[in-house]
């Protein structure tokens, strides 16, 4: 519950009691993902909170990637209940490695160990494969911009994770991502020759995909680690 | 930038805004860990947003770990900058378990995944593994409650992550933990003989942590699999 993990407060404060109702909803089933929060009247009226709280801990659900606040009126006003851990996770880490609590260089190393274990767990006719190889030929195509082929890759690297079948390790392995994300794209400004690199990664991608469907994932996990590592180290960023 | 995260709304609502400040601030140095944002009141009227967004803002940070709101007046009043990305993920990863986003046997595989690498990472000599010594001491008192032992074990896991010198590992490992405190709490009730149980535990973790101290990280990480495994399938869960 909140009540357990935000420990500086004490007694609860109103916001937070309307974060436990919710959670509470979400775990006994009342809530699921697809539906609507009850409106800010009546949660604030029936928890007997003010409608300030009740907005905070809406405010919250919605930067961790719970709910989505609705706008206007009609069937898609109201509050809904989504599901994103990869941003809720991302935020957080983005947050703390603006702290500079979070090295990036211990970023990379996670993403290593994470990407490499799904390399090697991916099975070879899972569909996501279908997307990953799809992404590739988008990826082909020549005088790519910089930003839309970062895009892309993390879109290819997010397939294979899926083709592991994780769901947390899929989350992780984004929210990694997307806390390094502006970092990732000055990065490639240290790069000598981007359109070098550009092929370079291209060919590295299809080794990854080739190797997970002749279901050699050893080698798969092999491939992916020496991918980021030399991506990072060619950057500059030095050895992982 | 938040504004890229939170994609739902446009143009960004002004508590983002707030938010975006502020991760700036993080980023740049100007704000760091133990340092205090400015008063609400100066906030609002720096960023020309009312109080409701500057506090708005301020729960998000709070439930991401990052500052603690102030209380009072003095010189422990203000808003303080932390670091805290263990609960900020716990807090999330917990939130998608309840929306059932997130099955309990994958955050079991992450878990595994992640403890099995800081085990084979962690250095014989590391500071944090007197510590990990100290706690198995505590656990082999007679008697101990289960939540005692619980939260004792949680501690010992930590600080054998912590070893391995990733902070990200580190967070992500006990954000793990976090997120599934409650459900490891109720799976205690599924076993047959808790004190039969609590002694294999404890001698499983004295031999990964002496696996650790002669450098057998290899064998560490069997050994902590093992562990895992062997503990979520006594409880009911299945195999992981």
């Amino acid at each position: 519950m909140w009540s357990d993990h935000i420990k500086y407060h004490f007694p609860m404060r109103t916001h937070q009691l309307v974060l436990s109702w919710i959670e509470n909803e979400l775990s006994e089933g009342r809530l699921t993902v697809g539906g609507r929060l009850p409106a800010e009247r009546t949660l604030a009226e029936q928890l007997k909170v003010s409608r300030t709280s009740v907005r905070e801990a809406i405010r919250i659900l919605e930067a961790m990637g719970v709910v989505r606040a609705g706008v206007g009126s009609g069937p898609e006003a109201g509050t809904v209940v989504i599901s994103d851990p990869t941003a809720a996770l991302g935020s957080a880490l983005r947050l703390h490695v603006a702290t500079q609590h979070l090295p990036v260089a211990d970023i990379v190393e996670t993403r290593v160990l994470l990407e490499s274990w799904a390399a090697s767990k991916a099975r070879p006719d899972a569909p996501e494969l279908d997307a990953a190889g799809a992404l590739l030929a988008e990826m082909a195509v020549d005088g790519l911009a910089v930003d839309d082929f970062l895009a892309l890759d993390v879109r290819f690297h997010l397939a294979l994770a899926d083709a592991a079948g994780n769901a947390v390790v899929s989350a992780m392995m984004g929210s990694l991502r997307e806390s390094i994300q502006r970092y990732a794209s000055q990065l490639t400004s240290n790069l000598p020759d981007w359109e070098a690199t550009a092929s370079r990664l291209k060919a590295e991608h299809r080794e990854i995909l080739a190797a997970i469907r002749n279901d050699d994932g050893e080698g798969a996990a092999k491939l992916v680690a020496a991918h980021i590592e030399g991506y990072y180290q060619e950057a500059g960023l030095g050895p992982a």
